[in-house]
């Protein structure tokens, strides 16, 4: 248990994502939750701290986000953004821009599944803008 | 909403699993949860009343599950069952002959995901004997 994160699903936190700190606004954990590598399901739990979201960004794999507790969005550019709750699956097609992350007052979690990983690459781009987030929340 | 199922999760329920019903002993319910064929992760929320398990089976592709509701068993070919509770994540590598289902006194759910499914085939093989699935609770 990681005693600085409230406990808002079943799902292990894992450690603080120092790794991929320079992409997210914000505090972030990170846990494995498979190993299997033949498998080809990479599958991670990630936790936001209120109002942490991650960079503009998109996976040439595609991704998939299982949201397993609190409440946070996912925008897709261009799109309004979906707010997401305990049960809601978000599908982001192979190159589509986006981010996710949590509200400003509550933490977030959510499976996030790398698809295609055999040939899957990430594009980091800029941060989402206090006045884009702010947006999101209308 | 299905009125015949108790809500044990935040994910859909689906409809009742008549597809595959001869592979299961007691009723299941199937809900996919994504559409994208491109992302090459099909999933579903399956729900098992009670006493409800699958045939031992296998898959050329291998299996990922995710608890997300109630108590349930997975218990591959050889080796003691193990008890899934919401949070766990079970990997069965390809070709593992295995089950998986509810404990006799609790509706059990759990996401599926089909691995490799460019090439995944399914062998579904005899039903868990009433001797075996008791022996799965000690």
């Amino acid at each position: 248990m990681n005693p600085s994160v409230p406990k808002i699903s079943t799902f292990e936190v894992g450690e603080e994502n120092t790794g991929f700190a320079q992409f997210f606004s914000g505090k972030s954990w990170l846990a494995p939750l498979t190993n299997n590598k033949d498998l080809n399901v990479p599958m991670f739990n990630v936790t936001f701290e209120p109002g942490c979201r991650n960079n503009w960004h998109s996976h040439s794999g595609g991704q998939i986000l299982i949201a397993v507790g609190g409440v946070g969005y996912y925008q897709e550019r261009g799109k309004k953004a979906v707010c997401m709750k305990p049960g809601d699956v978000v599908e982001i097609a192979a190159g589509k821009e986006h981010w996710h992350g949590a509200v400003p007052d509550s933490w977030f979690s959510h499976i996030a599944i790398q698809c295609n990983p055999q040939t899957n690459t990430n594009t980091w781009l800029e941060p989402v803008s206090n006045h884009d987030y702010t947006e999101a929340l209308q």
